[in-house]
């Protein structure tokens, strides 16, 4: 069970999800017709964004892309082939949102993991899991002058505490790396695509009629 | 005099600006009827931003509430209670605008005290007051898609900048902490409160008619 | 020809840069009709926030500016003067957009020059030149609900990566400091003005017709 290397799973998802989340911000530059250039950029800040404000709180700098240029060039060649290849897809804005749902899933539990080796404790970890799977999304929305994916859509601040609660206490319980890692997974991404699919939202704050 | 314990009294003066920036955030999620979430999200940043700010740009990482989760679990617990208690507020905006109002006097003056403890020459500390004091509310305004307090509301900018500056001008005449915190707080407060009350403007702007 | 102390080109430089922001900033705040402190608030931010995103990253913190506070002061000034002066423009939307475009060609080379120096890749430097030269107008759009230059004006992004890997490519040519300098800066700058004068941009992604 244990003979991958650990450190290697989660840096793999976070490369993983950094790409799902540039696709996303570049699907975004597609939806406001924007040139090849403002592909890469929303589509490198949308990647990007999560994992740097995770780093610059916890003041793990220079931020983690800083070190690895790997993953801006990542980003940079998944914005250009969004730009040629985004015309073949019959629905860019449902591409956005799944994609959209994967990196969400992604970066609770890269993000808690991460907080959690450089000695945060449980509560922080889980707050920054949540703050690297909606930031990258909020800024690309702020950017885009798109109304913010927080407040719109379905289950989604829900979702990144569901995947960063239940990675904490899977590995509280001990389940080890890997088991911790896809549990986590299947219950943040099966919240999230189940409330896309079936339009599940908690119940919304109602103002008193006075 | 001196027998409270200085470094307390900020300590719990910044405790109760966090406390009231996140009710202020909580009743702007209520107004936008966002899930509960929602609240805990907003409440936390909002309450928890302006000194992420300051500690992010004087290089003091990780960031104050990484070291303290109790600051996190205040906003969340502010938050929470908000989302129950809120409908039986006569006014929420009001109650927004006087929360909003006593975490603006209070972190301008949380603000620059922690800058100079830091070592920050006087202009920066009272730069570093004003943007504690404004910016978990621009950042609550950015993300609930709301007309920005900075350019709309009365005396906003400069109720911060004179709670700062009375904050530092005392200090440096030597009345001792307490008193310059209490003064300060009256004259940033009551400042506010003032414009608040009677609708107090400075002058805006005016592009001549070309 | 290396006569001149090559730190100190980029230094006035940055300066130069800083001042040219802050007064685009505040010509921003002239068309929204704040008050003085408004100004000053918008002109700092955008003065100085560029940088302060490259030196967070980079993890040069205290940010320059808490150990330089002659670069606020001289943002406070450009801002007050800029409130008394505006008035005798012909269009201060033309001087805006004008002293952005001297400002993002400055930043694109001082921020990827400050980038090398603290020893980052060449693609990362580039990237902190770009972000250096674009996020000032940014966060002066995001603050001021302008639609952001991003999306809407010509070759914006495209001028400010054609300052910068113009001045790594000249750099890396070994041409020395200061012809790196004014060649980048006559690239960057020329770019952005044809583009402004003669409305250039890159095709623009059009989202197919099904």
């Amino acid at each position: 069970m244990e003979l991958i290397d650990l450190g290697s799973i989660i840096h793999w998802l976070g490369l993983f999800g950094i790409t799902v989340f540039a696709v996303s911000g570049a699907l975004e530059a597609a939806r406001k017709e924007m040139d090849i250039l403002g592909f890469m950029l929303i589509g490198t800040v949308t990647g990007l964004g999560g994992g740097t404000l995770r780093d610059l709180l916890l003041g793990a700098v220079p931020v983690y892309w800083v070190q690895q240029p790997l993953t801006v060039t990542l980003c940079l060649v998944a914005a250009v082939l969004t730009y040629f290849l985004a015309p073949l897809l019959a629905s860019r804005y449902r591409a956005l949102i799944w994609m959209d749902a994967i990196g969400l899933a992604t970066f609770s539990i890269t993000g808690t993991s991460i907080a959690l080796s450089l000695g945060s404790p449980p509560l922080i970890a889980v707050c920054m899991g949540v703050m690297s799977a909606t930031f990258g999304g909020i800024i690309r929305d702020v950017l885009c002058s798109e109304s913010l994916v927080l407040t719109s859509r379905e289950l989604y601040v829900t979702t990144a505490a569901a995947g960063a609660s239940s990675y904490l206490v899977l590995q509280l319980a001990g389940v080890g790396e890997i088991i911790a890692t896809l549990g986590a997974f299947a219950i943040g991404f099966g919240l999230r695509a189940a409330a896309i699919v079936f339009g599940l939202k908690l119940p919304r704050y109602k103002r008193p009629v006075t």
